[in-house]
């Protein structure tokens, strides 16, 4: 396995917990120096309200950016449909914009629409704010919910596919020139079939007749979720192509931390922290598990390589994608938006070791290797200047003291997988060790105030 | 450019024009000859009222198949939206089954339901009928119409990807393990990209860090239909690894004719002809407007080299696919369903040669390449059997026949192009010269009773 080490000057920027009183922001000074001569700009945040979606919206308005965020709240109808809810307590959309308003002075406007259902209010909203840049988040993001029934594969095609569809029509028939910036995932890539490092998003071949050719990475999903992404990807390709539009796509890796500078000026501003089965990402579980108490639940032997990025990098590598769009008839424009590469079973070592509790093993709900290398490319992102932050214990603070402080929050029950990729996977996954549930209703209760 | 020659010993059996007495059919000997040992099956055929759909259905049914067509009347809804109909007089689909059980009688049952929408019922129709093979016609398949409108391109994503994933999700939900025999298209390759022959759905290629791989042929769809076909793929590989789904993708060439031995055998049974822009494929649009007696609208050049195979082939070869289905575990199996790859211009030219009528050649409607080479394997079905039809301008006598006897039902106005693919495309179309039109008309009139 290769390890991609990067040293990170960045990383105390973001070691703080979620504090009451502001926390040091970026001057326009830093802003300048980060952005080169690039002008604040009008910004639509497709799914700004979710994970992803809300601290990059505070850091692109923080960064003196226009922001207008649309959603649908998707994001917290799925909440519900769980029986789940953020461990953090997230506020609606107008007390967000209204704190953020008051704690910095700028305005985030908000506007409740469905990018894949209401596409004429789409268009008029696009011909009305004339963006420059249009990020898109406005997809269900969850592999695991993604496979859940036939119901959610069924919602995620068609809210995924149909939402980037419908954007592309509605850029092109505004008439405005806005660049799209869509969040992808390391996934399109596949797991381990690759052999070598990961180009961003282009590969050489040789076709069929010996013509060279530089074609879009071979796409082999691993879920229907991932599997929208290579959807997206050849329709970014195919409007690129036909219409000229000004595309760039972002494969990220798991995204994990909860605040960022922006999410912890407030707590009204706190962003979202899942920690369920089907929407709660795998350092994130790990880091909640190991501030419960609790055994750290890895599938299959956790030999499984992934890809990983920091939220506060996640904004920063947007806002870098919206600085350095692709010129006009440019190919679609692919970042690989990581950091660093690890191991699943490497990274609950660490955590159990950093918590002291143990790494339990069960079956992988989840179709896949049970062993992956990885090694990816980043260099995009780091030559335009981004130092990301990597894995570092002392960062695991400011999650641990986030799911202490809201630890009573929890439903512990939903810890466990709740997804199962095939009849196999859910057959063997029928005996799931209930161990880590049952230690973290106790720690619940005796927290309980 | 190569061209692709196979001697044809079929081409006598489908020399015929719209008898209403019976033509010979498939004795049960050439059935058992043609199939081996292969035992009549059940076979929904989604899509099968339309073009391709319904002389498959009446073919495989003849074949001793048991069939059950399953189709919304989609194609039907769309010619009242654009103001067209089929040059042929079709029936509604309840007299075409009772045609059927009159002069052959045997039974096809008709299903309405919309695949991409009705999703619980289509998973009753598959546990209660039990299908050996489920044959995907239910696609929006005009590539001018897909281009037509935002409206038009969000319908063939919506109806097409969310119709294929729900057939896959169904399938899986009925626990009947179904063969899916799909028709895709040639486009999926996209046209002129390849150099050299294109092999059969996979290509050999190093990926970075040298590992051999056996991947998809790269994707370059050139208009939103066919980039649906693209999306369905990906959509049929993740199926196929996740839940072993047995699927054939057939990646068809363009089709031209009209009738079958089957659809010949009553008029009632006839075959539906479409010469619009939007819905007529490119030699039958030629070939009605030779018959007319007016000029041949060639796009651009016509230096565009397009795959070609006749409506009885497409019959046939998807019983061969049929017959032939993957092996539980085997990965989707990909056939190029084509007979023979021709440039648009010599079809214009032949055609033109033998009516006497001259060739036009009006701006693109199109942002595709001006002149491609276009060379394609078709070794897999020609191993299975296929002795396919080419281009032979005694059956062109059949399509002849078939627009003289209906040219009465032609409205003149609909031949030119409506769809046009880009800004710039719909501007240089803008003076189209009318002159066909004005001439069909004249001759419409003239021939009107």
């Amino acid at each position: 396995m290769k390890i991609i080490i990067w040293t990170s000057l960045f990383q105390a920027v973001v070691s703080f917990s979620v504090p009451k009183t502001s926390v040091p922001r970026s001057s326009s000074a830093l802003f300048a120096e980060a952005n080169g001569s690039a002008a604040p700009k009008k910004i639509l945040v497709l799914g700004g309200d979710g994970f992803c979606g809300w601290p990059t919206s505070l850091y692109l308005s923080d960064q003196g950016h226009d922001v207008v965020v649309v959603d649908n709240l998707s994001r917290r109808n799925i909440d519900l449909e769980l029986g789940c809810d953020s461990l953090t307590p997230i506020q609606p959309m107008e007390v967000r914009c209204q704190a953020w308003k008051e704690v910095t002075g700028k305005d985030i406007r908000f506007v409740n629409l469905d990018v894949a259902k209401e596409y004429d209010l789409l268009v008029q909203l696009i011909e009305k704010e004339k963006p420059d840049s249009i990020v898109h988040f406005a997809e269900q993001r969850a592999a695991p919910y993604s496979m859940k029934t036939s119901k959610t594969k069924r919602y995620t095609v068609d809210n995924n596919v149909g939402g980037s569809n419908n954007l592309c029509c509605a850029v092109i028939d505004s008439g405005v020139d806005a660049h799209i910036v869509h969040l992808g995932t390391m996934g399109v890539y596949g797991y381990g079939t690759s052999g070598g490092e990961i180009p961003e998003g282009y590969i050489d071949v040789i076709l069929p007749g010996g013509r060279e050719s530089n074609i879009l990475h071979p796409a082999y999903p691993g879920s229907v979720y991932h599997a929208t992404k290579c959807l997206d990807a050849l329709l970014w390709q195919f409007y690129n192509k036909n219409d000229q539009l000004r595309v760039t796509d972002l494969h990220q890796g798991i995204v994990w931390g909860t605040n960022t500078p922006q999410t912890a000026l407030d707590e009204r501003l706190i962003n979202r922290f899942d920690y369920d089965g089907d929407y709660g990402t795998v350092l994130n579980r790990f880091l909640m598990q190991g501030a419960m108490g609790v055994p750290l639940t890895v599938y299959g032997t956790g030999g499984q390589t992934r890809a990983f990025i920091h939220i506060s990098d996640t904004a920063r590598c947007i806002e870098l994608a919206i600085n350095n769009p692709p010129k006009p008839g440019d190919r679609v424009e692919i970042f690989n938006q990581v950091a660093e590469t690890r191991r699943v079973r490497d990274i609950a070592n660490l955590v159990a070791k950093l918590t002291g509790v143990e790494v339990n093993y069960i079956p992988n709900p989840r179709q896949e290797a049970d062993e992956n290398e990885l090694d990816v490319s980043n260099k995009k992102f780091c030559n335009l200047g981004l130092d990301p932050i990597t894995l570092d214990t002392g960062l695991f603070d400011e999650v641990t003291e986030v799911v202490k402080k809201y630890k009573s929050r929890c439903n512990p029950q939903k810890i466990l997988p709740a997804s199962f990729w095939n009849k196999k996977r859910a057959e063997a996954c029928a005996d799931l060790d209930p161990k880590s549930v049952k230690l973290a209703e106790e720690k619940t209760e005796a927290a309980a105030p």
